[in-house]
């Protein structure tokens, strides 16, 4: 594991040890990079299991954490972070690097400005493109990342260094690094990721309003398995996602019910050989993409 | 394997031996139940590969393989059915059964009625919920069955007898049985497999037309690959399983739209709650649906 000679965190803290920040945590201490984990969160059932997990070393305070961390890496709900940023921003290490695993970047940017203020240079905002329907700290995984994509989305004010200390760390957990710009970070996600799990949740609604759904559900296979999994996801962590990006999504429902609608109108009007050019540049794009990634 | 006990079938007839008809002569093949098994098909190539295979022992005309066949297992396209039916027809043998793999079942047992006219007793229509991105013969698997469900829709000309040689057969593959009216079977796949298809081709064709696709997929995580799995399937195939379940497809399609309309105005209204309250409730009934699964 070559990369770990690169990154040296004496101690990392890690807000919200759950599926992500766990995750982040195991597969960090195991390249021995690490000294110590400090883990902060609101809920003590979930620290004391990821202390029993061996995910942290202890749990401590916002404030704690900020005193004595080289590392800090945010997993809460984007609407905790102010909170959490004003509470750490007075007792931050000058050398201290912060980063996030948050799922938007824009709203991110925009929390760390507000809850930073002069320090947001310190903070270098992430997405790893990793995930599962599971969640908690039992759910975490040192290999979640591994041959992963995490997206930096850096900040004027962010130093060269900082950002290769936070891209260090990534790489130690196997991950493959990118750098955009929040806003474009945000417009593609929407495509690959939020609307395509909103596509996911409504149907699942949309077999609800049939009143027969378990019925129907009875018959279902392995097709609709893998179609439908991103719907067993976090309510409340989606419900965030597709506020925070809200625009963006707005726009793609709106792109989508016109393609619906294509569709529609090809087999109203019996048209065979539209529908089947339309489905095969479709398929043949899906193709092309699942033979270009190695997962 | 205590099924095999029931089934016995000296000459199985397979008209179109890719993944769905070469699984099928597999599986049976497997048992030991099967004498011998004829391939039929308009592609010699293919018939050669099967053969090679092992999924059958010789190809033969359709004429020749009704004249020896004690089960005959059509996995053509419907629109192929009346024209192979119709040559058959005078050559089955009067204790032959037909039998049928397509994903659509009223058309299916229209183009029987037309092609096997006062034969078409001799016909039990199936449907098993099986199948696979991949196809071609090299594709059989004759796993493929084994735990699966298989919906026959009986004809009121059909013989328990007859019915009854069907299922046993699908019992030896490991499937499971079902019975269901023809028209029920098309609503309830068009919910839970025709339509999850059309709305996956659908979100790729929506990617194509923003122009940037191949980048904005080049960030696509696991959540994208297994929501657009089914896109991947041949587009020949859902072009005629689209057209055949045209009128259960196009009121889901629009029931769809009206649901990502009431999403749209949950995000545009700023109705958090009434957004995650949606949410939940798919969740909720994709994780009952799959605890009470057994993939």
């Amino acid at each position: 594991m070559p990369e770990a000679m690169d990154v040296r965190i004496p101690v990392l803290a890690v807000v919200g040890v759950g599926l992500i920040g766990g995750s982040f945590a195991a597969a960090l201490r195991r390249t021995g990079a690490v000294g110590e984990v400090i883990g902060v969160g609101r809920n003590a059932a979930s620290l004391a299991e990821a202390e029993a997990l061996g995910l942290i070393d202890r749990a401590a305070t916002a404030e704690q954490a900020a005193a004595e961390a080289d590392l800090v890496f945010l997993s809460t709900p984007v609407g905790a972070m102010p909170a959490v940023l004003r509470a750490m921003a007075p007792h931050l290490r000058a050398h201290a690097v912060v980063t996030d695993g948050g799922s938007t970047k824009q709203d991110v940017v925009a929390a760390a400005r507000q809850g930073l203020g002069e320090c947001v240079g310190q903070f270098v905002p992430g997405h790893p493109i990793a995930g599962s329907e599971r969640s908690g700290p039992s759910a975490a995984d040192p290999n979640l990342y591994r041959g992963r994509q995490v997206i930096l989305t850096p900040l004027p004010e962010n130093t060269p260094a900082s950002i290769a200390r936070v891209e260090s760390a990534w790489r130690a957990c196997g991950a493959e690094l990118f750098r955009m710009d929040p806003a474009r970070h945000d417009d593609i996600l929407a495509s690959v990721s939020h609307v395509p799990h909103l596509v996911a949740f409504a149907f699942l609604t949309h077999l609800l309003r049939r009143g027969d759904a378990v019925e129907r559900l009875g018959h279902a296979g392995s097709g609709f398995r893998d179609f439908s999994r991103i719907a067993g996801s976090s309510a409340e962590m989606w419900r965030d996602i597709l506020f925070a990006n809200r625009d963006a999504v707005l726009a793609e429902v709106g792109q989508i019910q016109q393609v619906l609608e294509h569709y529609a109108a090809l087999l109203r009007g019996g048209d065979a050989e539209g529908l089947e050019a339309l489905l095969a540049e479709a398929a043949a794009l899906r193709r092309d993409w699942l033979s270009g990634i190695a997962h």
